[in-house]
């Protein structure tokens, strides 16, 4: 940390600085400038080191941190990328492009059948589908519960499809984990702590959507918290953030893409249909992903998009879903990876 | 809803979403017009109404809602303004302004008691201190638990003082409750719903705050989680939202505080502290929040900022506070309330 | 500024960014660290000092500015508040509260003599209206142009009000000059450099209306370009950001007011009407801003909003804004402040 | 437009609002629904239709446009894609990927010859090079001016390479035409109306930026204000938005891309280097952006980006520009494109 004093800051007021860091127990690196005293915080110590503790001493101006908060989530711990594996299916910047598709809600089990045979057939991976929904009105439908579980564990045997779904009661963990491949943390728990502890302790394979309202080190810091209960088969996923743009549902950060994979040795994947919101982008939005480096993406499909029970505005028919996984292998090609 | 059509849309086009808003169990009111048809569906039926069911369909521009998604929460349903009672003071237009006041973390038996008496003594009419804390880093300080619940019912059994703490964990709405006169529901877990669920259930008192990057209306649909359990005893709260300034830690939304004591009838809060996030602010943005109509504030305040584990950078000191609530009084007294 | 190193940094890495600063003519304050080099650059010296020539080097992680980017505007330079003085008023901390008021449009000689005449029975103390409009379709009505400047002329001539209009054409400023009493830079121009110029050379009074898209700190950036052609009767206004709120029109940033006030000695008002963008909040939003120590305010006024070429929706009747400054000279008065 | 009124709307202000409409010189359609009454305002008529004159009335709730506000941007006037033709090169969906390159600033006349004779052999069809500079602080490096111009002539002579620079100033438009190929309108004067004018009469073809927060619909608008002078020769380019993420310099919109390219008939591009703003990710925005369909790029490039006056944090070298063109040859060839 770095404490930068203000121009008129007195003898007294420095000396007070250092005292403070010296009874943390830290060390002291002094820089006297003509304008400024700059007072850098080094070396290591059982205190933890809070900006405001600083920030808000006399004659102090700001106190800047210098080092990445996240410890385990970043490179300098780990240099290598991480692999996610599931049944079947592997995530990670040396494996295939992944790709789990599948309808926004388990609406019955013949939807769910039909569709996870569908998405099978187009070269998906793994299949997604809410058993949980968040939903904005509590008058909208909240998912099948347990019984949407058991039509996806159905529709595994069927297909042979690891399944990917979100678990948003803390409590309800190990259910949910006794039916799923993966557990998806959705969007608006990100910093849902008592939840990342849950899925962290469990130890089964994670999909973390970044929160809408989230930045990059957020997202970062929401993975630390489940790393740091011992759990490493975390895959990031980019859903787009809310911006001032009303077009699209969402606005897809495509930067994120390039950064997490530059930063984090974890897995990383997009969601085109959330981040675009409206079918006819997907596609496009799917393709710019790959060609980012993303190391899969997560589609929502549904065989009749105009009755689904939600998201209907953004999925896939299953005819327009194969014609994206072409688009995908080959632009996976150009960039050096299969798909 | 409305259904807006293409400019180009067929006879047969216009006929099929005619065909299934009356499949739907709705009645339709055609408008056709030189350039476009408009279809209203109106009526009642046990079917939802989806949007994205008629957004897709072909030929179709767009689907517009044109009444409020929220209903317990709205004036039309209950056009008087409500009011909160909790252990001596009560939150609502016909009330006095309430004031909270604490630290940000109960830190130990003796700053949540010093505190306490400080508060009291410059006229704040309850307690804040965090038990539980949502820290954005697993290695922060994540607060006392249990402990500190008891230390903030020592203060209250001394002082008298109400006290509001968060809780973040559904499994612990009960025995939070037990020591709580009102629970806090946080920005970060606006939208859990298991937990907006969990106190809907326990019909204590509820401090609702918004979200950082949540709008006005799906605070009120988060208020409608809760209402719709039976909770009617909810005040919200505006503590600043997320934008791209950054010279301040939020950016307070002032607008919200006329635009929901307008369109709601539930009280509404705001919490200075956090929403401009330096306490040399703070002040101001308290007296403005009294002066565009605020039930009330939730301030941070500590002994000795410069120490505190977390947030000092926005906390008052006990003889700031006093100042500030001189201030409150006299704006109060302005728009013809008491304080 | 400040250098900090990559944790991995070589000696030589480390040697090659001290060279450089060496040769910009700087001095160097060496701050060595377990974890990380920190390289403070000091001193004066002709070359301006670039972020992007040090953050490019091998090495480095970030550079860092440890100094504001404004001189003129800030109290450093200028401890005292300024005031702006224009044809009998006067804008400043230890001025009366000063209210600009009138219509979005100069529409008619009619409309906005009755309305000049209206607002200054109510207590306002300046006019405004625009006869240069910046819109944004090409089809919307653009103003009167120099015959809505003699309209206003008249206007001031039968009241005495000075006049506010804006100017968006560099060219135009010397003719807009001849009747206005203060020039508007409005919101889509806060960063039309050759427009700041334009009437930085001009030495009229200015009122600069933040950027719907701009921090704080590039408002202050804006009022430097004007200051620094030596013209400094210039008045800040806050009129609202854009966010992802909708329910509003802009998000009004109340929190940059004692923000300014407390960077910047130049004085500040609020413009509640843009702010909010509807008449119906617009009392309680002046009312915050003077609590939080505004210097003034800009008001839409029009004699029948529902007429109104432009901006009906957010425009106070005469007999609204009567009852807006009686509030104001409340609060005003509670701060100790006339009005 | 289509008027919703209030649930309690009375039948005197129905009425109100349908004889408004007639004297407006508009037609009637009428749905009377269980909950509420809509008004559809429909044909055609010489007086504008303005919300706001019919949401402020009693009993309206609210009044929604449901037509676009463009008119010659949009597909529906044009239904086929344009071609944008300079000196040697084309913008359209039936061309090759344009690929505009160079300096952010034309430092001196070498710089500026060397970087041509680069990019040209790397691939790159046009010159980029600012010669006026918009830069938020006065005391920045404001460009060569007219010199600049001169040296970026020399550079087209020498290598072929049309020449696009941004130009500031309305009264400067001749002049700067008589230098450049291309006209380039920055971000942050999008809504320089003065100056959208100035290059609407000029008939240039014009490179017009997306403001760093406007809407895709305001950058639409701002395109028609040059369509509605008779200036066709348009390119659109998305750069890059402001958002609260922090890591990145701007958060490039991707979605942007399919969107402009579906409901308009410009051609489109991107600026990865804006927006992303450091030149370790260029390579991948600039690969997504040609997968999403864009036409064509503007990069920054720099011989050597460590002693840019401007930028040098997301100029690419010559060599890493050409692994870059490389790279996006063969994406445009998996969409179907040359490059």
């Amino acid at each position: 940390m770095l404490v930068v004093m203000r121009a008129d800051a007195t003898r007294e007021q420095i000396e007070a600085v250092i005292g403070r860091i010296k009874s943390d127990g830290y060390d002291v690196h002094l820089s006297t400038g003509v304008e400024r005293t700059l007072i850098g915080i080094i070396g290591e110590s059982p205190t933890p080191l809070r900006e405001d503790n600083y920030s808000t001493m006399d004659g102090v101006d700001q106190a800047v941190r210098v080092t990445s908060p996240f410890k385990l989530a970043g490179r300098n711990f780990h240099p290598e990328d991480s692999t996610v594996h599931l049944k079947g299916v592997s995530f990670g910047s040396r494996q295939k492009i992944a790709v789990i598709a599948g309808p926004c809600s388990v609406e019955s089990r013949e939807q769910i059948i039909e569709t996870a045979h569908a998405v099978r057939e187009a070269g998906a991976t793994a299949l997604r589908g809410g058993a949980f929904k968040p939903r904005s009105s509590p008058y909208s439908f909240q998912g099948h519960g347990e019984l949407g579980l058991e039509w996806l564990a159905e529709a595994r045997e069927q297909t042979g499809l690891a399944i990917v779904t979100e678990v948003m009661d803390p409590a309800l963990v190990p259910m949910v984990a006794q039916y799923a491949d993966m557990l998806q943390i959705g969007a608006r728990n990100m910093q849902n702590y008592t939840l990342l502890n849950a899925v962290g302790v469990s130890h089964h394979p994670i999909l973390l959507k970044r929160g809408m309202m989230s930045t990059i080190e957020e997202l970062l810091m929401s993975a630390e918290y489940i790393l740091a209960q011992g759990n490493w088969n975390i895959v990031l996923c980019e859903r787009g953030i809310r911006t001032f743009e009303k077009y699209t549902r969402n606005t897809f950060d495509l930067n994120a893409i390039p950064v997490l994979k530059d930063i984090s040795h974890l897995p990383v994947i997009a969601d085109p249909s959330h981040a675009v919101g409206k079918w006819e982008y997907v596609e496009a939005v799917a393709r710019s992903a790959i060609a980012a480096g993303a190391d899969g993406l997560i589609v929502e499909v549904h065989p009749r998009p105009d009755e689904a029970l939600s998201d209907g505005r953004q999925s896939l028919t299953p005819k327009r879903f194969k014609s994206m996984m072409e688009q995908i292998r080959q632009i996976a090609q150009v960039i050096g990876r299969g798909a």
